[in-house]
């Protein structure tokens, strides 16, 4: 099939999907029951792409993400039957009104339509994403890594044949099964069927997206995010916070990259931080006078360092002058993801959370709590670092537009 | 100055805008009332503008949307006006929660941020966008026509000033200079700067940005409305509908361009609508069933004619067998703008608003009403057909954000 066919198909599926109402919850525990049952196909699948995989060399933390176990299909499972007892969003009124001249007007919640997914090499996704989609009445095309290819597609087969048990069109959920690069530039360019697509994936895959895209797009995932610790601040808060925010999850886009320490509090804040900080060997990289402080401990940050997102282990520190540097230094760095500032100081909260433009802003709280799931929004499609129909961790509700239902008795316009 | 430079200095002003609060009310006031007092200026201007354009050879209607007159000039400070006394929709708390570990989320509305308007040769447009944007807390870029610049530039830099005047950095609103092609281009590929672009004009000028843009884009103004006169509609009041829809300003987006006539009632109907329409001097371009029934009233219509939009006194007629063949030729033909059904069934109005997949989608009225001032949304930056960030008619929310703030006590994820 080519893609323009796909197209077609999930379009005629997005009309029904629009008014199938509570049939997509069927679908959705249908899914998930069959996810469960057929765990020996999953598994025999997903052994296809480690070999594969493993014949070529895949780091050992990219095969981890590749790999599926009975316990990891269960989570998806589980997954699945809690976007279905989410609330339906569809039909909701978000606004309505009756005109002077007696037009009733509704705004009401419909799905978007067809939305594409990009994904890379964890086949999770395939799961996770289409449940999303299928709540909010939308139909779905995935484009997966070639290293998931034969999980992905037995993990859709699976799918596609429950949500037609439960009275859904088989082509609410599609695969691409080419997964050369022309196809993933092929989804860019739907503009006839696709009403939005989602990169979900490293920086690599969304910049290309971001790049070469004509459909609607939402930009996902970077996350270059900083907590500045106030000459106010509790220190042993900031240690435990700048901790919990950089090790329990390095390779998040919610974990932090750099901080930035208040001059007044650096001599005795920079010590205990680093000294938790050793235990969970992250490696630290210093302005100057966080190297005057921190001596050996601290290797020097250059400009690239402000900059990067790491990923891993490692945490840029830079000492500040006051707030309005730790300000100008996040507007000009941060990539609007999940910035904090730890402090005791009424005014200076305030002003961090008026004046930092990011998706979430937090006083004295970790950063690594943006996630749909946290946040109390459900599961989520991806954290949205743009600003354009969607900001931070996006559920079910960020999956749909909204129609105007107008009804009048003959008005016209003067 | 070079893009860049303005898209900097657009950030710079941005930053200062989303925490101006009343001060972008009495900035509105400054810009209307300057407007005004600077009448002659805008004029003069003007007449420069509408002399080349005469030269140029430019066709009358075109001339039309060139000039300014005194009660035009008006019609601007009004607008703008109108746009101040609107609500503030920045800092409004769209959600919120307490989390079970204490987290006190709420999500609240904030500006875009830089927004780009590129636009043709319609001087009021750079005020109408510019007190929008404004409003809500952005700074702006205005791209416009050739034809229109020396209007433009008196424009922008009276509103400049009258913006300084109020207290907020005169780069709250800037014009593009340079009218060439690569000018449009180069705000297109504005990522950096841009956090949305919404192009202004003909079919022409939204194609291209669709086609060429970086930056997210909302697409408006492409309108191939439909009236469906059901078996059961009130024949008086469809030609009266279809009237207004046609006629009473052709050129604009939400007139309509072809009708579906039900088989059982055309008979009766299609005279009864011809002859009104005629009165009007409208083209009627019919299928085969249309021919017979009005003869030479009506000119052939061919597949051309169902997908174009005429903006002008021309309509396209067809006879369909019932409503499922007009959902058909809406679903297949539709730029998914305005459609109406005109119908006495109830059930007949109810299933055409669940499936029509319009922006907005009539029972008996007229689909000149989707507006933002009639459906009582205030003024409106355009009408967007797409599904993304905003459907419809946009007003002054449409161009905001949100983002999350946190507050805590400590809390770190487990």
């Amino acid at each position: 099939m080519t893609l323009t066919q796909m197209g077609q198909a999930a379009k005629k599926a997005a009309a029904d999907l629009a008014l199938a109402g509570a049939k997509k919850d069927s679908a959705l525990y249908a899914i998930a029951d069959a996810l469960e049952t057929n765990e020996k196909r999953l598994l025999s699948a997903n052994a296809e792409d480690l070999k594969a995989a493993k014949q070529a060399g895949m780091r050992t933390a990219l095969l981890d993400r590749l790999t599926l176990t009975h316990s990891r299909i269960s989570g998806m499972a589980k997954g699945v039957r809690e976007v279905a007892a989410q609330e339906d969003p569809i039909g909701q009124v978000v606004e309505g009104s009756v005109r002077p001249n007696g037009l009733e007007i509704r705004r009401v919640r419909v799905p978007l339509g067809v939305i594409g997914i990009i994904f890379e090499a964890r086949p999770n996704v395939a799961a996770d994403a289409s449940a999303l989609c299928l709540k909010a009445g939308n139909a779905v095309i995935l484009r997966g890594g070639k290293e998931a290819i034969h999980s992905n597609t037995v993990c859709v087969k699976i799918m596609r044949a429950a949500a037609e048990s439960a009275g859904l069109p088989r082509d609410c959920i599609q695969l691409v099964q080419d997964t050369s690069h022309a196809s993933a530039t092929g989804m860019m360019q739907l503009t006839d069927y696709l009403d939005v697509l989602i990169p979900r994936g490293g920086r690599g895959l969304i910049q290309s997206v971001v790049q070469n895209a004509r459909v609607p797009v939402i930009q996902t995932g970077a996350g270059n995010c900083h907590v500045y610790v106030d000459d106010s601040a509790d220190i042993e808060m900031a240690a435990k916070i700048i901790d919990n925010a950089k090790t329990s999850r390095p390779s998040v886009c919610n974990a932090i990259e750099t901080i930035l320490v208040h001059k007044d509090i650096a001599k005795e804040a920079l010590p205990v931080i680093a000294a938790r900080l050793q235990k969970k060997h992250v490696e630290l990289r210093g302005c100057f006078r966080t190297q005057e402080i921190l001596g050996s401990k601290v290797v020097p940050a250059t400009e690239k360092d402000w900059e990067t997102e790491y990923g891993d282990y490692i945490l840029a520190v830079r000492v500040v002058d006051n707030m309005e540097q730790a300000l100008e230094h996040i507007a000009k760095y941060s990539t609007g993801h999940s910035e904090c500032i730890v402090t005791k100081s009424y005014e200076h909260a305030r002003l961090f959370q008026q004046r930092v433009d990011s998706a979430a802003v937090y006083v004295n709280a970790s950063t690594r709590f943006t996630d749909g799931g946290e946040f109390g929004l459900g599961a989520e499609i991806g954290i949205s670092t743009q600003k354009l129909h969607a900001r931070g961790p996006m559920g079910v509700k960020q999956l749909t537009s909204t129609k105007f239902l107008v009804m009048g008795d003959g008005q016209v316009r003067e």
